[in-house]
């Protein structure tokens, strides 16, 4: 597949851009190509990295608007969890074929999953269909420990790779963190972890182990580049240092943890530090959605408000948390518009009330935009939305509402 | 002009609607009635009251993304206020104009309007032709004192209201307060106001009238149930206690307070005071939009998170502060679908992905949504939108991208 993009806005400019395969292969003033398809943006539109979701349950779909409004307690343990035990693989598959048009439509082209392993290969039939890039994790506990010790870890695609993904601390024990850090090591996957989300988790630890979370990962020889890990809110100066030193990537995920009061991260902190900060919308039973410029908006707001100061989490930043830093933590070549990078693009629509008058589109972007503006995706070299459509998305409807009649 | 709305959701119930003139003349499960217009929704359509954004300035639309990430001096004194400096009543027209092609499209249908005397003419010229309903401010500080007093307040007319608008009390003194009352009391005009919306602003009251603003306000026989306060964050219990006995209007302003730091409105505690409360997005140049979906999703989340919470500011709360508290603060039978009621309604494409699975339409519309999912606007009996098309909008851009060349 060849693709010419003609007169697109690219950081301001009009360019031409010519992805080959699945790669963006030249940008340059005028290009003219023999291709398999031009799209002429008419300078009405401009692209961007698609985004990348770096903690998400694609599946939670299912749940969307099912329990909200409620404590913790009794959102988890009398909503979630029981309609949980009922979700079927084939379920997976149709609430993650869901969470990806959504996905799609509001500009995500990278993701990174993380749901029961007793759904995995519905939610990798669904990803492979929709075309997005993605990094599945395979979900250890102490509860599935022995099952997941004899899985045998599916083989990676051009567009998926999987990461061992122990639920967290107080859920996997030493034992089965010590088993993660030993495939990880031997199979070069990306450790995905939930980590300090809530006080709780972090007093439990203290109590438990004598140490705060990320001493108790570091003196267990865990922590390495390779671990993404969500929320990583309750975290003191020493646990930063030490997520510096290692490498590690942190994923802020401020409507979650709005929604479920859990804290606000630290996002200036972490920066300063020099730590890799990706976004990530969570799963849409706390969120609800999975809008990746919403989550933007949201989580640049919360943290001006939170440190009483509006120069906090810049436009630029929280963009550059949605994109490259999401890529870097996932390691893949994509996240930015630049030639050699892997062919993730979406497309804005400049026409819309929100662009104007128009003087910085970073900020447009993150404070007025809503994901309406997004026209066509581009995902791996492909489309994978023209003009807002995609095919067959009603099916995937009417399928969610039979299903969700069981919870 | 009559209209029937044929098929629609209501309440989760498929129902017929009839508008005659500019009211809801009947609801029931099947009208059959000779009319100009039939909408039919087929079931694919919930309705819902016209949102009422209770604190704007309009034509701040002219500086959105003009002066983002700083801080609050910087922001106001050496960007926005030299900006409105150079602006003329055709500017402020067509910033007016620009603001309420966003606000019908996000489906918005009265607001609470609060700018520049010297635009006047420009904003109502614009909110008459787009056909909302509006009331709006003339405001008045020590500055413009003089000239206000011998000003003509314009006639009323179906659509636009007129309030009294006093800037704050840190630049409108005692003397000017008073004149105020009189001219509300002789006219029965609304006061529109921002109050206590920085802690310096207390601070200050505090220091130059021995008491906190609401204690002031009250001493100066003030408050009453025509005042709509903006803000309105920085209370003590004391001033709750005023505010419910004296049956003043807040407005929850989450955006604009978030993205300057200004602080966190005490939803949960002014609600359950009995004080009435409303939601407004405030203007462009510090939200930077001014959708109320948004608003809704990002004011109950904030309160969350800030009562460690998750029960504080619940869907249908916010809800209710975005709709009929609105209209009950700007003293107009609207903000809800019942017969008697002003016909400003809003149509909500129920196909939207993020309306799946669909197990409460107030949760998904709140949590879930954007404002891509509103289709049609009916403001005071006639359609404003049709189709997500609102006539003239591109010349409008056009012109908002040259006057914004001056700035």
């Amino acid at each position: 597949m060849s693709i010419l993009i003609k007169n697109v806005i690219l950081n301001n400019q009009k360019k031409d851009i010519l992805i080959e395969e699945n790669k963006i292969k030249q940008i340059d003033n005028e290009i003219n190509s023999s291709v398999e398809e031009v799209i002429d943006c008419k300078e009405k539109r401009a692209i961007l990295p698609g985004f990348v979701n770096c903690h998400t349950h694609l599946a939670m779909t299912l749940f969307r608007g099912f329990a909200d409004d409620l404590t913790f307690n009794e959102w988890l343990f009398n909503k979630i969890i029981p309609a949980e035990e009922k979700l079927t693989n084939e379920d997976i598959y149709f609430g993650s074929k869901l969470a990806l048009i959504e996905m799609i439509k509001s500009g995500t082209t990278f993701l990174n999953e993380m749901y029961f392993l007793k759904g995995l290969s519905g939610s990798i039939k669904a990803i492979e269909e929709m075309g997005l890039r993605a990094v599945v994790g395979i979900t250890v506990d102490d509860a599935n420990f022995e099952k997941v010790k004899d899985f045998k870890i599916p083989q990676k695609t051009e567009l998926i790779d999987f990461s061992i993904a122990p639920h967290a601390i107080y859920t996997a024990s030493e034992k089965v963190l010590k088993w993660v850090k030993e495939v990880s090591d031997k199979n070069n996957m990306l450790i995905h972890m939930h980590l300090s989300e809530t006080q709780g988790e972090v007093q439990e630890c203290i109590e438990k182990h004598g140490k705060r979370p990320i001493n108790y990962l570091n003196d267990l020889g865990f922590l390495n580049e390779r671990c993404v890990f969500a929320h990583s809110i309750w975290l003191n100066n020493e646990e930063l240092e030490i997520l510096k030193e290692k490498n590690c990537s942190l994923v802020y995920n401020p409507c979650s943890n709005m929604k479920l009061a859990s804290g606000v991260f630290r996002f200036d902190d972490v920066r300063n530090k020099g730590i890799n900060i990706c976004l990530g919308t969570d799963g849409t039973a706390s969120n609800n959605n999975l809008d990746m410029i919403e989550e933007m908006k949201i989580g640049a707001l919360l943290q001006k408000i939170n440190d009483i100061n509006p120069v906090s989490a810049k436009a630029e930043d929280v963009l550059k948390a949605a994109t490259e830093n999401g890529a870097k933590a996932l390691q893949k070549k994509t996240g930015k518009v630049e030639e050699g990078y892997l062919a993730d693009l979406i497309f804005i629509d400049l026409e819309k009330t929100y662009f104007n008058p128009g003087f910085n589109l970073t900020s447009d972007l993150v404070y007025s935009a809503n994901s309406e503006c997004i026209t066509d995706v581009i995902c791996n070299g492909k489309l994978v939305m023209r003009g807002k459509r995609i095919d067959g998305e009603e099916e995937v409807y009417k399928k969610i509402k039979e299903i969700s009649r069981k919870f």
